[in-house]
């Protein structure tokens, strides 16, 4: 027994039909914990740089972590995992809900997918045993839809992670939806593609085991302690959900509005941010496995033209992006949206980043009424906006374009589109606005998935989150350059820790420290780690993504930004004047990181590391 | 009779065979005064957005300013221009020399060139005769070869603008050279391509006209004023050249050194300085047309490896590019390569930024000693440097590839080389350090033709020189960001101003100011400009080169610079730990321009400047 994990890997070969169990060994765990981390392993080991990303060769990697479904507050998540069609580099989306947990209690730590099934098939699996089953009277069913069909084939208690008719259709921004309408979805970088490009459409899982856990009462003391404290610090959360932010982020003039293109809207974050939802069309909300707070919102519209959305609620990354980024102040279109590409199983963020790019594109003249089959798209046209999220996902017309993300889109429109396209290596941008965090430029443009806020939280440090465990008791000037490039890495390096252990990163926020996070992996798994020696892990994790990006060609010259973030001032709101000073804080980045002048790992990190069997020359 | 202009241009169609001149209108000579500022007029009526730089259907514009050979001290200047085949987008050079005065005493302000010659010619231009002549005895021939043979068949007066064996290659960095061994070249964008792609080896002018100056008297006398200062003020660079200031741009961080990746070589420096060239290899000096420095080197090597290099000798650009930049501290391998590079008629600059970029290609193992024929091209060995421009010159091997440029041969060697292959816009950078000046910076990111210091000259400011005229009267701090977008935008316009009237842009620092300009144009033409007016001038030129890119695709996307100069700091030497904060520049830049978000002059602007006829949708 090792605590803390179930002890072995399924893989399913789906050009072969064949499954087998994969033993974990410790030594390994180790080194890379779980979730992403091992992920990052597997697949770095078992593709090369001639993988294609919806060919049989890819590997979809599902991957908890050795804290997922423990005791330890908000640990249901679980990473998943592959090469990404959506931006040709390091894929990877993390998700919470109650599947991997299931997963874990049905005796797996993760699954690896290879091939590609002849024909649509699901997966069960139960307490151990796996099939491979039929999927074909699931084929173009909605997430939802998929859910309950599976449920009532299988198990009433199963947990089903699926694909709706975007991922079946490859549209790149499709992600993996999980919990039906009480959604919980693996969103960024076309997971949901690839497994369309496998014929999964869903795996089912269920299970009735228990996470073994070598001091579980030091644990659960240890828990008790902090639970109070977590609770009442996330009250408002609890209350508002994520949305509970847009006001105080519009003021900041951190929301993104108009593509980016304008400063200010109080009015309009005030009609669409998480207060007003509570007022309006919360019907309750629903949380993740072991999870003290609850942010997720659970809304009904009763009447109207968007009446019958019943079900998840949209939290503040989709109605940042369709909601702000469109100019769309309607909250009962952006939960219509959400409903809608949550059905169809594609990212909200990128949907949104998607639909903004037309919206601008339109304006300008480079997409016309014609070429959008007679939409009018116009900011903050709700139902324009609406009707392009079913042409997205249903890879109609111009739809198909937007479908890939607007690099795509943007090549495929000529230059000038290109300076609109807001993208980091290929992803979207999240609603986090670099010129009102400099810090968050700096994590954009390294994050290793692309544009990615999730992978440094790092605007929370501006704001006044500290982690004195880390080397710094007091929260940074947002506008500030100087110490910038190390607290981002250090915050890389504390999400990829949260990624790789199975734990929600909003913990942070609620009084979930580092130290807490060493304490109860030493109480799980047995293991003697130190803080500096836990940090380790995730640094190499860090770096070993960035080497599987730095093999397909990544390197500085791709860590930029946007023009528009860097050279175009906001003008009004709580940002107007500031640009960050991307290039110095870059600069102590990468000489913190101990990369090279190409921003490759030295062999010397590498070494310290212990990860230079893994040196891309 | 219009004051300043011999009154016509002369078109040639090679295609067609046909010859006739062409009448300049007062209107428009007022409104673009000549040089790349009227002939960017022309290239854009007529080129599309679907003209390939090397096609019959491209336009070879020569064009002399209204200052050019007249009394004005430095007014040997002329611009070429074209669609550039190295770019793909503004090109222009511009030369001094003796071929521009003798153009205008031949009868003519321009010339521009269409269609293709169906065998080599050259154009014999005598006193306002014009022959197209057969040239194929000449093709083959190096650029001083061509030079003698001309004159000896039409006039030993007669002064050449030719092609070396490159630009018969239509070697994307092909320059035109004049003067035989007093050489003086179009250096930069490939206008050598463009002229071998029409067939044409040489153009040959003969004069004796005179340029008739409204009032001559007011302007001779306000001349005489000048002069002594001019001289006194030239001394040094009359000594030593322009290669004077190495040394100096050393201890300050701004020479190139080792692909911009060492940040200081005292005494590297010291061997290749222009002081150093004066106490061993010079002979002697000379002077373009209407010059009282005369910064021209004369050298001759005697004995050793090199003997035989006799004429021209290496300008500072030069022996940055093809000295510093490759780690080459000999003189004399660095004055053979400067008489290779002009015998066979390529831009040193770009040869030296080529050789460079492989020399960084061969360190990181993506260029093998195989792939370069034998070649080990070591930092710092010249006569690797030497058989690369043999190759370069030649399209032998690898150097196909180095003599499209950086951009073109990273693109051949995969993304990785992207990562140190230093240009914008497809032009290689000169020898000046946006991290020693930041306002470069802005410069290069908004050349019309890319990467070019000529454009903006602004690393003057950030030294000493002042133009109370245009609103400061003190010199900027180099490393500071504010007031650089504003200073930029009015040095390129002031730059373009003398790009436009034909006169050198060294002479700012000898005490011309544009006060003079003002005042002389005026004497010449019998206009009464004033300064605000004459200003408007130059920013409707910058503006209309920008139309023509903008129409091209380019935007503010591509205002951008290497991520080496934005994220690297030189980490020792006189801008050891500065980085230019481009951005905010950029931003305080397009809004003095009175650009787009998109960077592109808006409605209004173009209204303001009479250019909306040009509007780019």
């Amino acid at each position: 027994m090792i605590g803390g994990y179930a002890g072995k890997l399924l893989r399913v070969d789906l050009s072969r039909n064949e499954m087998w169990d994969e033993e974990l060994e410790e030594a390994e765990l180790k080194k890379y914990l779980g979730g992403s981390g091992l992920a990052a392993k597997i697949l770095f080991e078992e593709t090369t740089p001639h993988t294609g990303p919806l060919t049989p060769e890819n590997r979809l990697i599902f991957m908890t972590g050795p804290m997922t479904d423990t005791a330890v507050p908000t640990s249901s998540r679980y990473s998943v995992v592959a090469l990404s069609p959506k931006t040709g580099i390091w894929g990877e989306s993390n998700c919470s809900g109650f599947w991997g947990p299931e997963l874990k209690e049905a005796g797996y730590d993760g699954i690896i997918f290879q091939g590609k099934a002849p024909s649509p098939v699901y997966i069960w699996i139960d307490k151990g045993t796996v099939e491979i089953r039929d999927a074909s009277h699931l084929w173009g069913k909605d997430t939802f839809q998929t859910d309950e069909m599976i449920k009532s084939e299988t198990h009433p208690q199963a947990h089903v992670a699926c694909i709706g008719p975007a991922g079946e259709r490859l549209v790149h921004i499709a992600c993996i939806a999980t919990g039906g309408k009480h959604t919980r979805v693996a969103g960024r970088t076309g997971m949901g593609a690839v497994m369309g490009s496998k014929n999964i459409k869903a795996i089912a899982v269920h299970g009735n085991g228990k996470v073994p856990v070598v001091d579980s009462r030091s644990l659960r003391d240890s828990v008790k302690e902090i639970m109070p404290e977590m609770k009442q610090r996330g009250q408002k959360m609890a209350a508002n959900g994520t949305a509970n932010s847009i006001p105080v982020y519009e003021q900041l003039g951190n929301l993104p509005i108009k593509n980016w293109r304008q400063g200010s809207w109080p009015e309009g974050a005030q009609k669409i941010c998480g207060e007003q939802m509570t007022r309006t069309i919360l019907t309750g909300s629903y949380r993740c496995k072991g999870c003290p707070v609850g942010c997720g919102r659970e809304v009904k519209i009763g009447e109207g033209k968007f009446a019958g959305v019943e079900g998840a609620g949209p939290e503040y990354e989709t109605l940042a992006l369709l909601g702000s980024l469109c100019l769309i102040d309607d909250l009962e279109a952006v939960a219509k949206a959400n409903e809608l590409c949550n059905r169809y199983g594609i990212d909200t963020m990128s949907t949104g980043a998607a639909i903004a790019f037309a919206m601008e594109a339109y304006e300008k003249g480079l997409l016309t009424k014609e070429a959008l089959d007679g939409v009018e798209l116009e900011w903050g046209d709700a139902d324009a906006m609406i009707a392009m999220v079913e042409k997205i996902a249903k890879r109609e017309g111009f739809g198909e374009f937007l479908g890939m993300g607007v690099r795509e889109a943007a090549e495929k429109l000529g230059p000038r589109a290109q300076e609109f396209a807001l993208q980091v290596k290929g992803l979207e941008i999240p609603g986090h606005d670099p010129r009102a965090f400099h810090s968050v430029g700096v994590s954009y443009a390294t994050s290793n998935r692309g544009g990615c806020h999730l992978a440094g939280e790092t605007h929370w440090v501006e704001i006044g989150t500290v982690f004195p465990e880390l080397g710094w008791d007091k929260p940074f000037d947002r506008f500030a350059t100087e110490g910038k490039g190390e607290v981002v890495a250090k915050m890389q390096d504390l999400m990829s820790l949260y990624d790789a252990l199975g734990v929600c990163k909003f913990s942070a926020l609620f009084g979930m420290r580092p130290i807490h996070l060493l304490e109860w992996l030493n109480n799980i798994t047995g293991w003697n780690f130190d803080l500096k020696e836990l940090m380790k892990t995730a640094e190499r994790s860090y770096n070993l993504r960035r080497l599987y990006n730095v093999r397909l060609g990544i390197s500085r010259k791709d860590d930029t930004l946007p023009m528009r973030f860097l050279s175009q001032r906001r003008g009004e709101g709580g940002a107007a004047k500031a640009l960050p000073h991307l290039g110095a804080m870059l600069s102590d980045y990468y000489e913190y990181r101990g990369w090279s002048d190409e921003g490759i790992p030295t062999p010397e990190k590498l070494a310290e590391l212990g990860l230079s069997d893994f040196a891309v020359s």
